[in-house]
């Protein structure tokens, strides 16, 4: 994926979206480096490249996936967005369920089938759990992908629940083609 | 609009986003009926067609914003499409600032220029006037849209601030469209 990498890199260094700085993680960790690639989302040519490439990398899962599911709220764009590209149906998980309406975690409807599973970032892989945790009873198989994996034990947590994560860059990836470019 | 009522009235009735009951809504209020427009994301064909319907409503609109910025959670696959489609940026807010990361309400960037605010539904308003509140020392002018408008107040608390709020169909109407295809 090196075309991926120094695309997403350039974008992420126009977009601003690698931050330096003292940062608490959603899970709880500490950083010197932050990842908002919801920046890609605030520039229509960014969104678009960044959504083609991965589009691309997850070609065969999205061909297979009776429901694409993103994570709210950061995975929702990313999920609304290859469901329109690939004619698939589209749900997103809530982190918690909502106190009001139908109280529902999962919304959109009852998946069934095969579902992908889709948030931006990866840390330690507790929002993606904690989502799969929500599909498990309904979904017959759950794959899931993010565009960047931080590398902090999210691959392995998926994995110790029969679930393949696929990330499109990991993060040292990114910042090494964001800063070749710089 | 009798063609948008008649199609996303069928659509409503097929996908069940129509719902009879006890429902207390995100204003706190209690209704007998509750419209849940995410189940048609949870269909390929239901999501595009109210996604068209949606698009050509707001043509005008479309085409003077600079920013399309959709009301988490449930604004945001509406916007991430209309953005898609008109290849304007996108951004979000957050009805609470995130305790981690950048700390940020409006994900995505710095909105400028003229801003068009998506949520599915409005009520009594709280929720896009809010979001609205979180847009507007950043954008010149803003508009606001919603497919349904439960008529409880929202139009006239966004235009108390000024701003116009449109919406594709009133709850009344998608319930006569509804009830007359069943």
């Amino acid at each position: 994926m090196r075309d991926a990498c120094e695309l997403l890199g350039r974008l992420a260094r126009e977009r601003r979206a690698l931050l330096r700085g003292d940062f608490t993680l959603s899970s709880g960790r500490r950083s010197g480096i932050y990842v908002d690639l919801r920046r890609l989302l605030g520039d229509g040519h960014a969104f678009l490249a960044a959504l083609t490439l991965l589009q691309a990398f997850l070609s065969r899962e999205l061909e297979e996936a009776d429901y694409i599911i993103g994570v709210a709220t950061a995975g929702i764009p990313w999920a609304t967005a290859l469901a329109l590209l690939s004619g698939k149906p589209m749900l997103y998980v809530r982190s918690v369920a909502k106190a009001h309406g139908t109280e529902s975690r999962v919304e959109g409807g009852e998946p069934r089938g095969s579902c992908l599973v889709i948030d931006d970032v990866a840390t330690t892989g507790n929002s993606l759990a904690r989502a799969i945790k929500a599909l498990e009873c309904k979904c017959a198989r759950i794959s899931a992908a993010v565009l960047v994996d931080r590398e902090e034990g999210a691959y392995e947590r998926l994995a110790s629940m029969g679930v393949t994560l696929r990330a499109l860059l990991t993060l040292k990836e990114l910042v090494s083609c964001a800063e070749k470019h710089s």
